[in-house]
């Protein structure tokens, strides 16, 4: 039996704190000895850079930026995150699959069960085993993200409207009832999968969500080592505490 | 009420003779005075051939693939092929959505549902009014492609395997097998859809072809032209006979 590693990932809207807690993660993680690497898309692939370069500089229709966004995802999955998985390591997400759902499905009002069938064959059917949905009210993050302080993913970005290079706020450009329909959808998703997402209230101080994260992150590393005896003293996967 | 176009495509495996076909209903077509043109994928749009040299060079994962040359066909319906049809022109494609089905679906066993929701979210809904499907006997195509005339479209090509830059068989490569299900795939295609998919025995003469092929479309310009008398006289789109 193969080992088996850790698939998290971060969802959210902008300005949630899904960088920060992805960081404060994937230090705790590494300090603990366990041997974790953090994604975010579309970069981690040659073939990624260049999907984040053509969506800037070519105009692109949205359904070309869907499927784009889901190849480079496809290969991301198939070139990092399944090897990683299989060799044991953490992955740690900073969004994923569920991003293009609450984005393009319930942002933009593509048909979901589209934008899920794109994303099955994106994924391949690798989904991660913990999703921490960082919530905010609109408002908090409207207060939160200001315009010096603008970096958006690139898939919030698409989603949100042609960026601006010039820095106007994407809240504006796309409306503030965009962003009320993914919140609410990225909600319903939790409902509809409660095994797999967790709510988290993000408008608590970050270094209380961290380690609220910690506490389920190191239970489902628990259950992953209970299970499998045989990873112990490998290289690079020993906890150290 | 806007002026329609007709979108006609080629479909079939290798050495059916799809590009002669596209070539000669273009050639007559232009010749009756039909603003007309004919596009193949992935190229057509600067993102369609960056798909293409990226599909050349890079090792990509098949669902990676099966996204890029989707999002190749999204770019191709905003950009060029749905334009055209809203002013009016005959758009001939050589392939289209349905070689997807025929290669990623039945040919690599990709499950059909998933590879038809990715072509709906590409085509938008927009697909031929008419489609022949030239069909040939795996050994006729294997008697047609010799070493020295392999000219494989991108998409048969990638969903073929890897091309061998020094001129493998992709007949050789991807086995007659994968080609027989292809075949019986697109045969299956036209019983589920008769109104659009006609079935061509790609065994005749390509003279004899390209007539039947004239008539159908002819007769298919007529209704059009019927249904819309407010087309006449526009220049580039009246009829010379």
């Amino acid at each position: 039996m193969a080992v088996k590693g850790l698939f998290i990932s971060f969802e959210g809207g902008e300005g949630a704190g899904k960088s920060t807690q992805v960081g404060l993660l994937l230090a705790r993680l590494r300090e603990r000895g366990f041997d974790a690497l953090s994604v975010r898309e579309p970069g981690g692939t040659p073939l990624g850079e260049q999907v984040r370069a053509w969506v800037k500089s070519v105009d692109v229709a949205p359904a070309t930026e869907l499927l784009l966004f889901a190849s480079a995802r496809a290969q991301l999955v198939d070139k990092v995150i399944k090897p990683s998985l299989e060799r044991g390591r953490v992955v740690v997400a900073d969004r994923f699959a569920d991003s293009t759902v609450a984005y393009q499905g319930y942002g933009r009002g593509l048909p979901l069960e589209l934008v899920e069938a794109v994303n099955k064959v994106a994924t391949g059917g690798v989904m991660p085993d913990i999703t921490f949905l960082l919530d905010l009210p609109i408002e908090s993050a409207m207060e939160r993200i200001g315009k010096p302080q603008l970096g958006l993913g690139m898939e919030a970005k698409a989603a949100a409207g042609r960026a601006d290079e010039a820095g106007q706020s994407k809240f504006e450009e796309a409306g503030v009832a965009f962003h009320r329909r993914v919140r609410s959808g990225f909600l319903k998703m939790v409902k509809a999968e409660p095994q797999r997402m967790l709510l988290v209230d993000a408008t608590k101080p970050g270094d209380e969500i961290a380690a609220s994260v910690w506490q389920i992150v190191e239970r489902a590393l628990e259950r992953r080592e209970a299970a499998q005896p045989e990873s112990k003293g490998q290289p690079g996967q020993s906890r150290l505490i």
